[in-house]
């Protein structure tokens, strides 16, 4: 039990993809064996911009915990847990929801990024507003104190030290642990036609449950160097949809930097580097494909993985709450 | 059971007083038997402006539950219950969070007022901002119909029935009942001071524990009529708190009319209507402070009362955020 802990998690808003698992999943499966870990599905933050739809985000709550199980993730290793499912991060958050101002929420870069993106404008739900209070709630109730995250998603963890510093500070002492960001080797994944982000309803998306027929003409439309239009012609590596599938994917990095040589001197089409590319996120896709349909053909045993976890993670939640609300001396009976 | 419920509550940061009882205590005694009531300790509400000073709430939940049984409710008949100990009432707020604009909640008369009253200024807690959606998940978890409240608390039944008439439009169905204000007789009783708000923190409160030479001293002190200088000068009834409290609590409105006139002519003393009102508030409060010392002297009895309540309003609640929750199509195990 000396291993660090660290949460993980998800929105289930649909199925994850394959930027999914270079920025995330993959690490998570790496770190089964040295971190103690959960893996929330995050259905409660879901319906903070999704409360027109909440059957949206009931439907892909399952899909995403298949996904969990496809790339390799061991219910006997890591916890999966429903958050909706869990009272403590719901009381912790009212909590918390004191020690913040609204200023201080409306000044978060995160959300302000997310109100314009998502056009709420002077109408966002109460609850958007409130949601990285709600995150640092998730992340000091599993007591976690490591939290891979994107360079964007820095200001949720500066929230919740704020908190923990703040409770700290009030009970005089160590009453949560500070947490640390564990930044993630590659950046954001594009959409197939190079849009920073993919997402199924863009439709630049590669599913990891993506039939071969499917990955095979994803990476035909896939965006390379709209300049490269003779194979002798000298062709662009940045920028290039192509090599960053290939930068993230390909296994042979010294092969991988002739071709980017071979490519932007000219005399190397796209075709070979996408036939190269199509195999690759084949094979990688493939294993995870069988997994997932394996563990699609019989429901209820992953939604006994998924109470199973959310029992387990109830336990740990509640004695957070329980030694919080002591620390700061409310009443008990 | 065919009795309508009403919710009704107080914030425990100090102990009640004569105002409490006059607006709101004596008619929860009234409609104990003719309603189902349950009776809200609200200590997560009262952190959202006292977080720096936890303990202070702590220490008044048990104090305010003393008040409840020295008025005279009957925990056989009314359920009290503590609200930091109802996991389903946080559950039902942030879900009711998604429901409500930032800037709905901005635009709450009362909410307005106290930020201004508690000079918030900008730094307002998220806490508090969100406090009249905790009420409708107060409300709404308890499935009350009826709650009774002053005038300047009109705006948090408005913003508890827009949640209920959201929610039973999205679903399709009569979720939850729509609630109805049950306006108080008397509005607020003054300070001794004559000043708006009575409590205790002024120095103008007479508390439902005081001795009678509290009360006398209380009385005393009293404003009147500050240009009533001789009996024998005509002196004013409105606003003069005397008559104000006679208003309250003298149970002969023939008589009180009688000195009212009276003293509007002049020849009546000050001193004749304070011995009066002396001997009405010592026999109003004498048997509650008989009762409260009693119920004091077994502090355990009370905390079980509490609990026994807690524990009732734990699985009507619970089965509210389990409806809500089955209503949405949200998912459950």
């Amino acid at each position: 039990m000396d291993k660090p802990t660290i949460l993980t998690g998800d929105r289930p808003t649909g199925p994850l993809h394959i930027g999914h698992y270079l920025g995330s999943l993959r690490n998570r499966v790496a770190l089964q064996d040295s971190h103690r870990q959960f893996v929330l599905l995050a259905d409660a933050q879901a319906l903070t911009d999704n409360m027109n739809d909440p059957a949206r985000v009931t439907r892909n709550v399952d899909e995403v915990a298949l996904d969990y199980l496809a790339v390799g993730l061991d219910p006997a290793k890591v916890t999966i847990c429903l958050q909706s499912q869990l009272p403590a991060l719901s009381e912790l958050t009212l909590l918390y929801l004191n020690l913040v101002t609204v200023s201080r929420l409306e000044r978060n870069p995160t959300v302000k990024d997310e109100i314009q993106a998502r056009g709420f404008a002077r109408d966002i739900p109460a609850g958007f507003l409130c949601y990285p209070v709600a995150q640092a709630a998730d992340i000091t109730a599993f007591r976690a104190t490591v939290v891979p995250v994107g360079e964007d998603q820095l200001p949720m963890i500066e929230q919740t030290n704020e908190i923990v510093r703040r409770l700290n500070r009030q009970t005089g002492r160590n009453l949560l642990p500070e947490v640390t960001a564990l930044l993630s080797d590659f950046g954001r994944l594009p959409g197939i036609d190079g849009k920073a982000k993919m997402s199924k309803s863009l439709g630049n998306a590669i599913a990891l449950s993506a039939s071969d027929e499917e990955i095979r003409r994803a990476v035909r439309m896939m965006y390379t160097d709209s300049n490269h239009l003779r194979v002798s012609d000298p062709g662009r590596v940045e920028g290039n949809v192509v090599f960053t599938y290939l930068d993230a994917f390909d296994p042979d990095k010294a092969e991988l930097d002739e071709l980017k040589a071979h490519y932007q001197r000219g005399g190397l089409g796209d075709t070979v580097l996408k036939q190269r590319l199509e195999a690759i996120l084949l094979s990688v896709i493939a294993p995870i494909r069988e997994r997932r349909a394996a563990h699609a053909a019989t429901p209820d045993t992953v939604r006994d993985i998924i109470r199973d976890g959310t029992m387990r993670a109830r336990v740990v939640t509640q004695q957070t709450l329980d030694w919080v609300k002591s620390g700061l001396g409310l009443y008990s009976f």
